[in-house]
């Protein structure tokens, strides 16, 4: 374990400042002493885009790429045209970084309002594909803006790619207690993609003898996220179906506000990124009212992926606790800062 | 309106034989005496293919055609890879009769339990695409089954269809009191789909000036979906996307048992098709356990399809009167069809 960490921080637009303030306030005051942490950041998002036209330039992209890890904030403005600042600078860091695992942990935690009526616990990750489905770009426009225009979008599969991320989610599933992994796809209308996906999944099933398996269709699996939550353990699938279900997921927990991911490259070859999952909010943008709990619990994800297991665990009860806590009274975003900020260094 | 129905009548696989048999009794007693109903009755799905090796012959289709419209049960079975019916029946159905407004009703009955803690009235409807996007079945496999395979799917996407759908969507928000309309789709990464269909929508939009209107990325509609169902009118969406989002609708409101859907062609061209949401549920066929309401909706959607307004809304006021006065008692697929056969009889 490396006792040094050298952190790119992208806090972007909206919200991404304030909370990434908070996250790096927590993660201060969790790590020990010895332990050196180096922070750049970085202006990137849609107010570089205006002031200059780039969204990443290679400079910038290799000079992130001499990190530990980095910290993203969010990225989008509506002020800039839907899929520049998405394309150009999230997805690009995705896939240059190439952050095959998008791992979205969806936990109840005490006190939250899930507005699903009586349900039981919830603790279930999801292991999204972050560098191929329909996010790989490939598509066009012939004849655009006219009543003869056809607009296609490609999803790539393939093998190589499919297989490391399905057994990332084997190895996951195996290491918790219920060794339970459901793959989600739509192999009925989807039947190439669908199928090499439910053929690999069964082919590198057979060494994890120990998990149990499954499989749903997409649109069942949305019942299953609202009616029987505490059915899942672990579930792998398509970068395309995990964004949809990774929000739904957030919504039947504790909200948006809880939702933590990692844009990880298991491999180690370049820096894994974690963020929220909420995007920039730029309607309370500045007003305090963000809630830093995602981006805290994504620093915990963080941690863990550099090694520093007892400290990810130390936020993850901070949070719990402090939602246990919870007297109703609103807090801003950095009263919740402060006082995870507290508990993590007591 | 034409004082005949000539319906042809799938079955299909599972509970659908169960649930079509109590659509057609509520049918039978909602018409009025001279209104003649010719049935004919198809032999179509798993049964059928493992007999015949055949989905859907030419002749079949031919004479589906001279009918004025369909009622489907449910298509599929854990026997059949995952698919061929799917692709060969249903989805072929919906494609030689030009399905291309697949329209799916949510609203929240009296005494269903919603999963959702406390929310108010839930009345929205759906207008899915049905004839393009994901479902067309483009793309391919390449080195199928070994490791360097490549496996696509090809999102096709016209300004012809997603235009006439989006009209369809327009017209219905229109025609409702609230007269609003979302559109939904993920245009900030399928940037050529994605933007085709929002400029088709802001064009179209401009004919309908009454209509309010607005644009949510997929995810953050499922995000919407339970926590603000009751924010949403009309939504208009890609076939994928809406595929996922109306199983989810059904979750968050009464429950698959009660989704209803009609497949239609607008242009009367070729006849419309109806069916419940739901699937075959084989693990229930023959229990007498399977809940006819989506069934029974959907003849209700049927019959507004072909001018018997006031009968679809003798069927749709039956269904709440009934829900309002059950007691909790389990009632078989059988017992619910008789008590609303009894009640749009009344
Ligand atoms: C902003 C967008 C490109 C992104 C995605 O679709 O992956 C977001 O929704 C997410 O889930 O991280
Ligand atoms: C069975 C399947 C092909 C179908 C679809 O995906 O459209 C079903 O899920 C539906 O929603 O009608």
């Amino acid at each position: 374990m490396s006792r040094s960490i050298r952190l790119a921080v992208i806090p972007g637009d909206g919200i991404g400042q304030e909370v990434v303030a908070q996250g790096l306030k927590v993660l201060t005051a969790v790590l020990p002493q010895d332990v050196k942490l180096e922070t750049k950041e970085y202006d990137l998002g849609a107010r570089r885009w205006h002031a200059t036209g780039e969204t990443l330039p290679d400079a910038e992209l290799e000079s992130l790429k001499q990190h530990d890890a980095i910290l993203l904030g969010a990225i989008g403005d509506p002020s800039v045209p839907s899929g520049v600042l998405e394309r150009g600078l999230l997805l690009k860091l995705r896939f240059a970084f190439d952050h095959f695992v998008n791992l979205r942990p969806s936990k109840l935690f005490p006190n939250t309002t899930t507005p699903l009526a009586g349900r039981p616990d919830i603790d279930f990750v999801v292991v999204r594909e972050g560098t191929e489905g329909p996010y790989t770009g490939n598509g066009g426009s012939l004849r655009t803006g006219t009543p003869a225009e056809v607009a296609t979008e490609v999803s790539v599969n393939t093998a190589y790619g499919v297989e490391r991320v399905v057994r990332d989610a084997f190895e996951r599933a195996n290491a918790r207690p219920r060794k339970k992994l459901t793959l989600v796809h739509k192999n009925n209308v989807l039947v190439y993609a669908g199928h090499m996906w439910k053929n690999i999944f069964d082919k590198v099933g057979q060494e994890y003898p120990e998990v149990t398996t499954d499989y749903l269709h997409v649109d069942a699996a949305t019942i299953f996220f609202v009616t029987q939550p505490e059915r899942f353990d672990v579930i792998v699938t398509d970068n395309l179906f995990g964004d949809i279900l990774t929000d739904l997921a957030a919504a039947v927990t504790g909200g948006i506000g809880l939702a933590a991911s990692g844009n990880i490259n298991p491999t180690g070859e370049f820096p894994s990124m974690f963020e929220p999952v909420h995007g920039s909010a730029p309607d309370i943008a500045g007003t305090g009212k963000a809630d830093p709990t995602a981006t805290i619990l994504s620093v915990a994800l963080l941690l863990r992926h550099l090694g520093y297991e007892a400290e990810a665990a130390r936020i993850e009860t901070a949070v719990a606790t402090d939602l246990e806590a919870r007297d109703g009274t609103a807090r801003s975003t950095d009263e919740i800062g402060d006082a995870l900020a507290a508990r993590v260094a007591g």
